[in-house]
């Protein structure tokens, strides 16, 4: 009686004492793809080899403990481990990445706004009053210097357009250079994280588009994004049924309404929707449940690679809430 | 019965049913300097004047409230506010939003290594785990293709330093270079900020070289900064006693002192002070104590504009910490 074990290393045949009678090594890990062939090639050399039973498997296991096979196996083992894992980097977790940089990068920016702002507020406080944008008051800082700022803010005020700033004067100290200097370089760094933030936002849409066309074209870029971050990973996303998908991001006011009975949630991230915001107040759930049932088909069609429905989706949605 | 009134907007002379029978109107707010002379001025024009007692004064102002005057008193006062709030931002300000930009830097560094680490881990784990200092993997993440951090890594293990990674291999996914891409412009980002770090640091090294060179020569950069920051300035550090320089920094521990009974704090921020570091542990607290003895007096030096002494402090204070 013989047995026939395919392994990790190779196919081994064992005799009835479990000793080795013939065996074929992979060279590499590559063949370990082509298993089967092997398998048959030695079915073929030792007519009547039996599949081993799974009881024999400890015996078997304790021939190949030897020293020769045990380093082998060892690699062998590890190679493959390795080769897993590179190949366990999906897109999904390149777009988390991605979309938890970008949000980092919104508190860290809105910090630094917030101390250019007090810090730039020394020099020059009138800027800070009139320009609410944060990008703008960057910009505007590193483009001109303070007296080009004052300049136009005057030749504003004398064209009729009122602000409460006096004609070409500040309250901000008349700094050295040097000291402004800092603040410029802070601004410089508070331009560069827009920047990137915009550059992550492209990033974001390119890899959607090919990843998952179907939400992104449904959800949008940035609902997009949110719903897979929420849902860690598109995968999830699609396993999730669409009551869930519903209230992605309303978890806390559903543990209120689970733990103290509160009003039920209507929506999460989906709130922030166009086609929620657009329909009525009192049809707001209800287009919201219509949308996550939609995109929970797109993450499914995305998820098995099916085709673009996306579009369709989207009209038959925009159909029904308008006419509500 | 003649009255003399001076105030914001020039000087005046009242006759006794406060009528203006005289008045010296400043030409701008720089005449307001020289108050006195057109005081003067004016007593001699109308001898026997008296001044206004202060039980006339209502009378006197709503005399002044003529339109011609109140809007006047009104320029000159918001003129005044300006000028005094320009000229109310001192080194302190400056020096405290520097301060405070550093600790923001910090915090937000780490945040930004961290996602790195993480995004990077996806393409090239091993470097992670080999570099621990955090500058010093942005700057590889940045010279050098993965390619090149694997050979010198290979080269490195063939040399006999031993390194757990397998020869030239990584468990990193194969990522086409757009994803890279986004991960070497958030590694830029981490460099521009540690890069800003550092010439804030010098920033200040030089602001405080000129406005408290007793403090920077005894506290040094690191610490004279913290205590500035915590004093909330360069003023009230000055007005400190010198006990509570010991402990600043330390207010946590202090608090729970007081409340629940716990051991004293010896020190605060103090306690990173090389002088103390020096100390034997049991010695620490005093060296601490006369450590913070002299920052008061470098405070108060720097404050008032007194001499260079902290040379000869620290000379001191060496002395006495090494004796012990």
């Amino acid at each position: 009686m013989k047995y026939l074990y395919p392994s990790l290393l190779g196919t081994f045949v064992f005799d009835n004492q479990f000793q080795v009678v013939d065996k074929i090594l992979f060279s590499s890990l590559h063949d370990y793809g082509k298993k089967e062939e092997l398998t048959r090639k030695l079915q073929q050399r030792h007519p009547g080899v039996r599949d081993l039973p799974a009881e024999k498997l400890a015996s078997a296991l304790t021939a190949l403990k030897a020293k020769s096979y045990y380093q082998a196996f060892y690699q062998q083992n590890l190679a493959l481990t390795k080769k897993k894992i590179k190949a366990s980097v999906t897109e999904d977790q390149l777009l988390i990445q991605a979309i938890a940089n970008i949000n980092e990068l919104d508190k860290t920016s809105n910090l630094m706004i917030k101390r250019l702002r007090e810090w730039y507020g020394l020099y020059y406080p009138e800027l800070a009053e009139r320009v609410h944008d944060n990008e703008k008051f960057a910009e505007l800082v590193l483009g001109r210097s303070r007296e080009q700022l004052m300049k136009e803010s005057q030749e504003r005020q004398e064209k009729g357009v009122s602000e409460k700033e006096s004609l070409g004067k500040t309250m901000g100290a008349d700094l050295d250079k040097h000291h402004v200097q800092e603040m410029l370089m802070l601004a410089q760094e508070v331009r560069h994280l827009y920047h990137l933030r915009h550059q992550h936002e492209q990033y974001l849409e390119k890899v959607m588009e090919k990843y998952c066309p179907n939400l992104l074209e449904l959800a949008g870029n940035t609902i997009g994004a949110k719903l897979l971050e929420l849902a860690k990973g598109l995968k999830k996303l699609a396993l999730l049924p669409a009551s869930t998908i519903q209230l992605l991001g309303a978890e806390k006011a559903l543990f209120r309404h689970i733990t103290s009975g509160a009003r039920s949630p209507k929506y999460g991230i989906l709130y922030q929707h166009p086609l929620v915001q657009k329909a009525k107040a009192s049809e707001r759930g209800k287009a919201a449940r219509m949308l996550a049932d939609k995109l929970s088909l797109c993450a499914r069609l995305d998820y098995f690679k099916g085709e673009f429905k996306a579009k369709e989706y989207r009209k038959e949605l925009e159909g029904k809430v308008q006419n509500e």
